[in-house]
């Protein structure tokens, strides 16, 4: 598929990409081991202790493995992603090992950039959507996103 | 240190761990492949002809980093860090590799939990600095929080 640039997205667009994630439990103890040392994403013993009764992935570990499926989506516009933030970030309900996720997102807002002429601005609504069609994330992300080049010829 | 409950943090209330991270460049590149495949994350050529002029770290790799130094802070309250979402989170600066990353947490607003009377709810805002005293993170974040649980004997 060809670059897409700020001009071949429009408010409403929603995009579907087919693929998916299974979570790992080695995946959600490594990337804790790492990133987000607590009990309930560590050790299944102590997990079930906690509030959640048993091993859940790391936010951050959520939102990580959501990037990767918004990478790999037909929404992929020309020179990558620039994220500019969050107005937005939740969790509703925990991912837990064996979880199969896939990404929802879709077009809220669009303008052109005042200081950049040569980028437009995007606000996404991107949702991550597990085995049972249940909301595990839900963000609004504003990105940066190239316009497409004058040509010199036309 | 012992474990913290909703009723020892106060609003205005400020947290300076002293942990501090380094951004390995290999680090970048890895977490890259696993989660945010984009030239800018992946390899200091394709960097240089991005937007950014050099390899950056992915927004979600800052992010994962600013939560392995908030766990390991003085921060951490009993049973762990339920983390319920965010209302911003931004990030203002690229990170690069070399860079070293600190945080700062302020308590913005406390209250207790109506359907949950033995948990506490936290706005907090945590701002990622790097070595020069520039924020590359800033996030504002609701969590969950145990209260001190009633003694039977007092």
């Amino acid at each position: 598929m060809s670059d897409r640039y700020f001009e071949d997205f429009a408010v409403g667009q929603v995009f579907k990409p087919s693929g998916r994630v299974r979570v790992d439990k080695d995946d959600i103890i490594a990337f804790a081991r790492k990133f987000d040392p607590q009990p309930f994403h560590l050790d299944e013993e102590a997990a079930r202790r906690s509030i959640f009764g048993r091993l859940v992935a790391s936010g951050w570990h959520t939102a990580a493995m959501t990037m990767s499926l918004v990478a790999r989506s037909e929404y992929r516009p020309a020179g990558g992603t620039i994220g500019l933030g969050f107005e937005k970030l939740r969790w509703p309900i925990p991912v837990f090992p064996g979880d199969e996720l896939r990404v929802e997102s879709e077009v809220l807002e669009m303008r052109p950039s005042v200081s950049r002429p040569d980028r437009g601005l995007m606000k996404m609504r991107t949702r991550t959507i597990n085995q049972n069609g249940d909301a595990v994330q839900e963000m609004i992300a504003n990105a940066m996103v190239p316009r497409r080049p004058h040509s010199e010829n036309s």
